[in-house]
């Protein structure tokens, strides 16, 4: 196993990886606006994680984007994000260490090197911070994540899904602790970590789902990352050239390969809120009024938005991700972002058919969340259709 | 390193060290009696490990107790023990692998053989377990422990006292969890460890502070598995014998190498109980009240017996031993065992020297328990002396 002072070494290998497209500062930016929108309001803010990045490539430090397809079969690959509250992490900065030190420990425990890492899950923080870590010990990333969104709960990932375990999951925290956990079951990981993250502060670094290259090319959900930058390159050209950004959103969705539904739910103000940050999450219900018809979407979120409905009708639900977005910049807001009087457009876009299916929808559904209602997919709700503008939704009109 | 399947062939190797003594089934249960006594009302109730144990020798399997002089100076000793609220493990047993499954990954961790196990407290179920495992692994119980009585948080352990470090602790639980912890202190270990065994249901089984054999003769409190059973003996032969079971306990110390100052300090009834599972501990106090003079004693404890006043005058206090007994049997009564009613003497008894040091009186002295009173060794509150018998205070008299 190779240590922290070959990272130089390991930068030229990892720039000279088949297919490697070494990352720009603009990417990383670009990156954050698209994860943030593909978090479904979780994932955590990517501000801070955004600034260390920003001081790694002013540093000289270089980030390779890999194609899961040039991962060897055999090869190892750490999945790696924070678990807690956002409202939590937002305010408590990491030291910056603890995700390095995780991923040592898994090479101790696996007695093999990582080859590439990924985020376990595509939003906010989330989705940006396994490039800090790819950065400080020059490792590609792998185009691809666990969740193809952000959800709130561990065990809500493809590979549990597809009945990989978790273990072993390593967790680390900013005052130095270290954990090695082999759960009885990805459920009691979740279970157990969920109370850690609590009691480390309410937020630690968590490595876990770690596999082999051949079954992240089986389970993960792929071209995550690039589709994050591509999210955050439309938003921003659209933003400089006077264009409306949500139009920019859409069509850059639409030419997407598998999150091609969506569009805007509703457009209006919020006009109640409640948020607790209770049991390790940041839990409630946000309230936006329409300006057009002054109806009320109720969205629930727990980390994430989990549900929108009109009354008792449901206009789209987990897994498929719910966004609000400032109605002017198309700047994605996260659920502990949220305030009274906010001016706000939420927009619904469909998850591709590997989060969708009947043993997805059990583990990541919304009956996995305590919600009555079947899922349907968001298209089918709203009645979207794939050749046309979806800026508006019909099922609105 | 070898497994489950070598047991046998340990046992010969166990049995063959120099200085081993196989024990008896009444060994075991004179050591129920005398840790329970020597736990200061805590370690948990010793009940569900001494069936167990009986299980273990009626099939067969055998204990061998060795001095830590035959332990060699490179070979690795386990301290093994529960951790939670008694209160909670009285009733929540053990699935009966947590141990073993422990010992197991210590040894993968530390990629050595564990030549031996012993207590870290020697306190009621805790002095026993390690028995157990030593039954079902075929391993030799090394005749010392970590605190020379038991205490409630896991940094109150002479070798913390004396700098080493708690890590790796490896912690199990009955549900098949298992974690490998390198805290960032040893007062991390205990404050997330006791999140976690909250979590883990009340109680989990911890390996920490293992070490060499070397390290374990500079820090270990020693000869206290012996000194648990001859104190069990002392009780059974003077029930047996129809004779005062006090005068039997008071002479047993007495003739012990370091517990040689103990007395009654009051013999009444429990007219006042409060009780609490909280923070993963049992907290609360207890009043008895003194059937000659009608003074009433206070005890507060959390699981163990902390402090004794009367008014504002301090009997005894930590880390000196405090426990109830059963006035009529000399049963000693847990804290999770006190009821309204019952007719108890509170018998003190000093601990060795070794815990009474101003670093180990930091770590777990009044202090360290929020107690304002400085620590004052029980025999110069009481006025006590080695050369005459101690069943009845001077001080009370």
């Amino acid at each position: 196993m190779r240590g922290m002072r070959d990272v130089a070494s390991d930068q030229i290998e990892a720039a000279s990886i088949r297919g490697a497209r070494e990352l720009t500062v603009d990417d990383v930016r670009d990156m954050a606006l698209g994860a943030s929108f593909l978090g479904s309001g979780g994932g955590g803010s990517p501000r801070a994680v955004l600034l260390q990045l920003e001081a790694a490539f002013a540093a000289g430090q270089r980030i390779s984007l890999i194609d899961l397809a040039a991962v060897p079969d055999d090869a190892l690959v750490a999945p790696c994000g924070w678990m807690g509250a956002p409202t939590v992490s937002d305010e408590k900065l990491p030291n910056g260490s603890e995700a390095a030190r995780g991923l040592l420990r898994l090479e101790q425990v696996k007695h093999q090197r990582v080859y590439a890492v990924c985020p376990i899950e595509i939003g906010g923080s989330n989705g940006l911070s396994p490039l800090l870590l790819a950065a400080q010990r020059g490792l590609p990333v792998v185009d691809c994540d666990g969740m193809g969104r952000a959800f709130p709960e561990s065990q809500m990932v493809i590979f549990n899904v597809h009945g990989c375990t978790a273990n072993p999951a390593i967790v680390t925290d900013d005052k130095g602790n270290t954990f090695v956990f082999d759960a009885a079951s990805n459920a009691e990981e979740e279970r157990i970590l969920r109370v850690m993250s609590i009691a480390m502060g309410g937020a630690c670094h968590v490595i876990d789902y770690a596999g082999s290259g051949y079954q992240m090319k089986q389970h993960a959900v792929r071209g995550t990352v690039s589709l994050a930058i591509s999210i955050g390159r439309a938003l921003r050209l659209a933003r400089r050239a006077g264009q409306d950004p949500f139009q920019a959103l859409i069509d850059c969705l639409r030419n997407s390969s598998y999150y091609c539904y969506g569009g805007v739910l509703v457009d209006g103000k919020v006009v109640d809120l409640q948020r607790a940050t209770t049991g390790g999450f940041a839990v409630g219900r946000c309230v936006l009024e329409a300006f057009e018809s002054a109806e009320r979407i109720v969205v629930e979120f727990q980390n994430e938005n989990l549900i929108a409905r009109r009354d008792d009708a449901v206009l789209a639900s987990v897994p498929d991700i719910l966004t609000f977005l400032d109605r002017e910049t198309a700047e994605p807001v996260a659920t502990e972002q949220l305030r009274y009087g906010q001016r706000l457009k939420l927009v619904g876009v469909s998850v591709p058919p590997i989060l969708r299916s009947e043993r997805a929808l059990a583990v990541l559904g919304p009956r996995a969340f305590g919600i009555p209602e079947a899922y349907r997919p968001i298209e089918s709700i709203q009645g979207w259709s794939h050749d046309r503008s979806l800026l508006h939704s019909p099922a609105r009109a």
